[in-house]
């Protein structure tokens, strides 16, 4: 009974101070991540924005969030990460999904924020909901998506590897920088969600569901697949007992 | 007595060699800002700049002076980081407001000499000053810098976090970071001051000030607020005593 | 017969599980180099992608890997690092051999699959395969690669020096932004592979191999000049033994 | 007598091994440095390279090679920062002048390499040499380099200052970032040197001399004024003999 208590996370529910901090900071930080991540797809000069600027957008938001709050919640801000986290045993049944309710919820707040303080013409390009491109089938759109969320939460485990203290300095940075590369890559194909709730703050917004599905199914499976293949190959060798 | 004169800093008025080097770090630094970050503002092609290299340029030179000038005064360059900072009891009342002062006397200092440096035909554009885009209501413009205080303090507060070492090492990136996010999302909507001293220095040189409250009254209370919630909220445990 | 065995390697192929693990996190790094990478320079929006964009992909992508994969095969994701450390001795000629090998087959997997992954119609440009400009001879080309293998393993053999402590933190990041550098200067003059693997896998997808002699032989070369004269010239002094 | 051998540094010669050492370092640091650098500022499809691009080219340049060749060296690269260092004592008089001559010199073979590896199409618009945009004067263009030496030898002081231990990790990012802000805010001013060997470098190879002492006089000023600032007002109190 306590073991499985212990899966489900039942007793987490416990230490509720320690839960309600982190539950705030996830939904704080996807306030901040759609408030940011979508402002920078909305252009107010009447000129697309680039690709560039929008990357290093979301790229960076999740660098300084991850910097700033790592220590309250683990900050995963996506449910993907937390998915993958889940997979791997690194947080219980329970928690995790607290985390991915929360942080749905702050998405929404956020691209409501967005909304509440841009003018509404500038509202008719959907405030950075993510949709395929033209030609792009939703299978392929689902692959696009699943190599997004397997090379952020393979990141994910590669930096915060308890064993791995010399990844620490630049951690936060490189899983910043994963939201980074796979948008820069792949924005013009899938507008790059990476982030089920990220794509759901937007999509409620906009009112505007075609093929959702692949920005939960997508992502989701690759960071379960990417948590699996660090945990079996590629997680570090004890470095023993820490003092 | 004693308590009272800790809380407005009437004591550190004593130390004067600190302070006073305290206060020239944040004056220079201010300068710079205001040096560079405007002249990325001011292009001498005859077309306009891209909203990617304004963004960098505020990002990495906040980054660069806060990790060189870090030690003297706490590198705040910002009244917004400053009040909150006084918020929370980090700064005294009276050092504060000091600060303050000498961040407005750095950049109005950094936006005359970035004035002298150009010709003539470059000012018309009003050399970096901070402006609604059209449509924008100014509530919406105190909501935008609202955010981009609270985001930057929200960083500063997570970064500089006393029981939070493992943070150091990338602090000033993620600082700077946080002033370039602010950038690449919503310099289309109000210049992304984040800072009333920037905003200041460039209002004066411009002899514009429409709906400058907007970047003092925004960025302050975004950064008190901020602050305040780290604070009770997101602090980190205490490590004990250090050797 | 002990050191013949040492220099070629195989004793190393006894520890399987060790090198099965590297391979495959060779293998899978260059599949997200290929993948990624050459999605950058995919456009779907009808509109050349900008050449900032590109190199911020690659050199990103290669920052991300290193920091999340070099404890497991040291992240070399490149037969032009794999020579330069067989060159100097890093890495026993049997075990760069294979990794050469699973390199080139993970940047094939990799640009395979973003072909699958994408319309039909968006392949006509040659999926990121690498080619030389118009008006540079061979020769001309071989020179920039050389030199764009050159400056990568310089970059890799100074952070990774296990003399120098102090440029850990940033190792992987400053051999990431060395494939940056590269991109940004010289992607208009030969595609700045610096990466035989990367071409191979383009090449083979697109089958198109003009020149495709310059992309090996260049890096390769200018990998191996890198590492002799960084062992000989700048190599750290001994730090003693480590406890 | 000791004394001012020891000022002028002529002791230093004796230590041969270790000053050819970095005298090659510097010498290569800066043939990396123009190759790469003014590789950027040469387009070869016929459209404008964008300033961000070369921006990101010369900062990160700087940040890899000071990452790498640190130890060697302390990795100067400009004549400017050699100037600083030998205004406040860190550096002898005579190993000064060597260092800065080999800088030119490395310069001038990298802009050299650059010059036979491209097209002579290509070289009609100077192979990166730095000019001062139409209407600024030469003092304008003075005052504009004087900012930009100062800013960057500034932050060499404080990223590199002996009892910053804190400031270490990102130090090399820090230098670069000064130099990408530098010519991210100024590239259309003045081209943006911040370095007079890149300058001269460049210039040798173009034949074009106009105003060239702007590109001599301002860094160099403006990084002997950084430096006596930062350790007569910056410069942190001592941690007492380090173990
Ligand atoms: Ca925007
Ligand atoms: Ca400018
Ligand atoms: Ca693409
Ligand atoms: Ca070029």
């Amino acid at each position: 009974m306590g073991n499985l208590h212990e899966t489900l996370g039942i007793n987490d529910l416990k230490s509720k101070n320690t839960l309600w901090k982190a539950l705030l900071a996830e939904f704080l930080a996807n306030v901040l991540l759609n408030f940011f991540g979508c402002a920078s797809c909305v252009s107010a000069t009447g000129k697309p924005t680039s690709f560039v600027l929008i990357a290093l957008t979301f790229g960076l938001v999740i660098f300084i969030l991850v910097q700033t709050l790592g220590h309250v919640s683990g900050a995963h801000i996506n449910p993907a990460v937390t998915a993958g986290m889940m997979s791997v045993g690194n947080i219980s049944i329970v928690k995790g999904i607290l985390y991915i309710i929360v942080q749905c919820l702050g998405s929404l707040a956020g691209s409501s924020v967005l909304k509440a303080l841009t003018p509404e013409p500038l509202h008719s390009t959907g405030l950075g909901n993510t949709q395929l491109q033209d030609d792009f089938t939703p299978v392929q759109g689902f692959g696009v998506e699943f190599f997004l969320g397997f090379v952020l939460v393979l990141v994910v485990c590669g930096v915060c590897d308890p064993n791995r203290p010399e990844a620490k300095p630049a951690a936060a940075l490189a899983i910043g920088m994963a939201v980074g590369v796979g948008h820069l890559a792949t924005v013009d194909f899938t507008g790059s969600s990476m982030n089920p709730a990220r794509s759901f703050g937007s999509a409620l917004i906009a009112n505007d569901w075609d093929d959702h599905w692949v920005y939960w199914v997508g992502p989701v499976l690759g960071g379960i697949a990417a948590a699996l293949i660090y945990k079996h190959a590629f997680s570090a060798p004890s470095l023993g007992p820490l003092k």
